[in-house]
């Protein structure tokens, strides 16, 4: 018997079957003995119904008033849930965000959960109900209701298993787990066991989204062990958990790609102390995320420095660096979105050198042309052509011999 | 520049088009320099819409997760209604029943305003905003959102008001106000300028339904002056107010009428303490109001009794009458579905005998039988066959000369 937190995503209880379906599987698993907290998003369509019937009033909408109608859609799949719950004879009660004790900071639209008063949840455990939580909402220290932004009911998810000391917190989603690379891409992919919140953690903000970022980090900052399994199918899914507690370390655990990826790169930078500064934060300003940073060697007192952002944020950047290099007098610049990244990804990594050169060796095999790099710890990231991306991913699932761990 | 309450029912935010009528509206009462609190109900069927998702589940759904589902629907339309009036150029904020500081008690699906903490509310007035709530929702002293059943969004209004000492009450609705008779029945029926909230009450309770019975109480209560009016045109309304505010008294104010009745006959009840108490208790605890009751006089020790109900009980009634004739010892019951009941409505009436024998004789001379009287101070209400109500309600309005007051 564990105590055990359970999310199901939009596509889990797009409709009443699926919630039935789903409602099912919680019923067996408190049938096992366990105690259950369930965290559902917004019934498939429904956040973006009410987000285009909004978009019929006008643009730039105040955002605590989107949130107020967003939250209505996770209310109601929670209410259903439970509803469902209870028809089936398993005890059950619904929360919202702000009944779950769910607080966060005041940033509409994208508030980071700032702690959790998990009193109501307990009794209602304690009464022996399966508690159904709204995801992806909390309550700003205004008394608002706030929406968590993108992935929030994953995160939702691992900040109540960690709050109320769970022993699992169980990711449902439309696939098995975490693989070793896109199966759409490379057929022989295969599924991980186990993989670090580290490796986890780098993937997902790789493009490889099973688990999103921000319940990543929550996960390995609270301990939290994750699984990540399909709610379509009984296979066992990914854990996610501490190195310490893995079977073994791989040395590479997975390919992952992004082909949202957009480049700039500037011409003759004066190298004074401040430019890099003014640069990234005129993008910052404009909540621009800059990825990759390569700053070339000095010529005659200027560098070129070239960066990635997100390919979404394109238009928005364009302006702002062209106001930049009007500032600080560089000779120009250029931006191409015809580009991607590809990584490998392992806890490993650290203790076995020439992983890297192993990977340039793999894409300089299949002709693939290098632009940037870029390595963590426990991952190496290059830019290469958005044509290219399958190969590469191909190629570099096989030097690691990825097909052949699991 | 009043603060004022102004409430807009279903049909009046049917729709974004609707919404941005009446948000034209509440800015331009705004722009006169009145402090404006908005209540909204759900926006046409969402409500149906919702009910009708959840009776796939199944019977007998959980009040408590019904109220969390459906108080979406609210919640949704208050956040549309303060995004619109936004787009507008008119400062607004949309606030749950909760965040709005209402509270109730733990009744589900019928809750009653138990008190108002509306220091959010002045607070959002005193900040430039028009404050749009969320009409049929509260707070259980639980930490559960409750719906206020029926009229709940009129009672929220009337309650702000008291709450925030308004100097009057808006209930905008699909009528002009409140009529002399239904203008469906009879065309030449006349529009109130003033009515008592003793009137309104009693029109209220008698299926003349303009303004929600308990909204009429907490009017009365708290001394509130409500308006009752149009959203789909510029009409003066009716003002719902206290009897020594009014212009003049009339004698007889209007002619309601109400064919959702039902009436029971118990036959030889013996007359022994206790039994009425049996009978009515057992109902009660169905929740099955009982409205009119005739004893007749008493024959050998036993007694005939009649009570009318809402037609909507009478299912629910039967088998309870059946229990309760077999436990008492009567010799059987009837019950009838084709029966109607005509009131007519007057605060003047205390003041001038007579008025009941005019009824009497109005109905004589249209040759309808009368199978039950009951009177207040203020009213006499007649139970009569269902396919006469029309010719009743026609003759009594023409004796009153109902067609020549305002």
């Amino acid at each position: 018997m564990a105590l055990l937190v359970a999310k199901f995503g939009g596509s889990s209880v797009a409709s009443l079957d699926k919630i039935i379906r789903i409602a099912r599987r919680v019923k067996h698993m408190k049938e096992l003995g366990h105690q259950m907290v369930i965290v559902v998003s917004a019934m498939g369509d429904t956040t973006d119904e009410l987000i285009e019937l909004a978009a019929k009033i006008g643009e730039g909408l105040s955002p605590r008033e989107m949130d107020m109608l967003l939250a209505t859609g996770e209310q109601q799949s929670a209410a259903l849930t439970a509803l469902t719950l209870q028809s089936m004879g398993c005890q059950a009660i619904s929360l919202t965000g702000w009944q779950a004790g769910i607080k966060s900071d005041a940033s509409h639209s994208k508030a980071r959960i700032s702690g959790i008063s998990n009193e109501r949840i307990k009794k209602e455990l304690d009464e022996g109900n399966v508690v159904v939580i709204a995801g992806f909402q909390g309550l700003s220290p205004d008394g608002d209701i706030t929406t968590l932004g993108r992935g929030g009911s994953d995160t939702t998810a691992v900040a109540l298993a960690a709050s109320i000391k769970a022993e699992r917190c169980l990711i449902f989603t439309d696939v098995d787990g975490v693989y070793t690379a896109d199966p759409r891409i490379v057929p022989e992919a295969a599924k991980l066991n186990q993989i670090s919140y580290e490796e986890m953690l780098e993937l997902a903000s790789l493009g490889a989204v099973v688990l999103q970022p921000r319940a990543a980090e929550f996960a390995m900052l609270y301990n939290v062990d994750v699984e990540v399994l399909s709610s379509f199918n009984d296979n066992p899914g990914t854990i996610v958990t501490e190195v310490a507690k893995m079977e073994k370390q791989k040395i590479v655990s997975g390919v992952a790609h992004d082909r949202q990826v957009a480049r700039f790169a500037l011409f003759d930078v004066p190298d004074k102390p401040g430019v890099a500064k003014n640069l990234f934060k005129a993008l910052a300003n404009e909540k621009i995320n800059v990825d990759m940073v390569i700053q070339s060697a000095m010529r005659d007192e200027r560098n070129d420095i070239a960066f990635t952002i997100d390919r979404n944020d394109l238009a928005k950047a364009i302006p702002v660096v062209e106001e930049v290099i009007r500032q600080i007098g560089a000779s120009g610049m250029s931006y191409s979105s015809n580009i991607a990244k590809v990584s490998i990804v392992g806890a490993g990594m650290q203790s076995n050198p020439g992983v890297a050169a192993s990977m340039f060796e793999a894409l300089a095999d299949e002709k693939i042309n290098i632009h940037m790099i870029s390595t963590s710890e426990i991952r190496v990231s290059c830019i290469i052509d958005e044509e290219q991306v399958d190969a590469a991913v191909k190629a570099l699932h096989k030097m690691f011999e990825l097909d052949k761990i699991s």
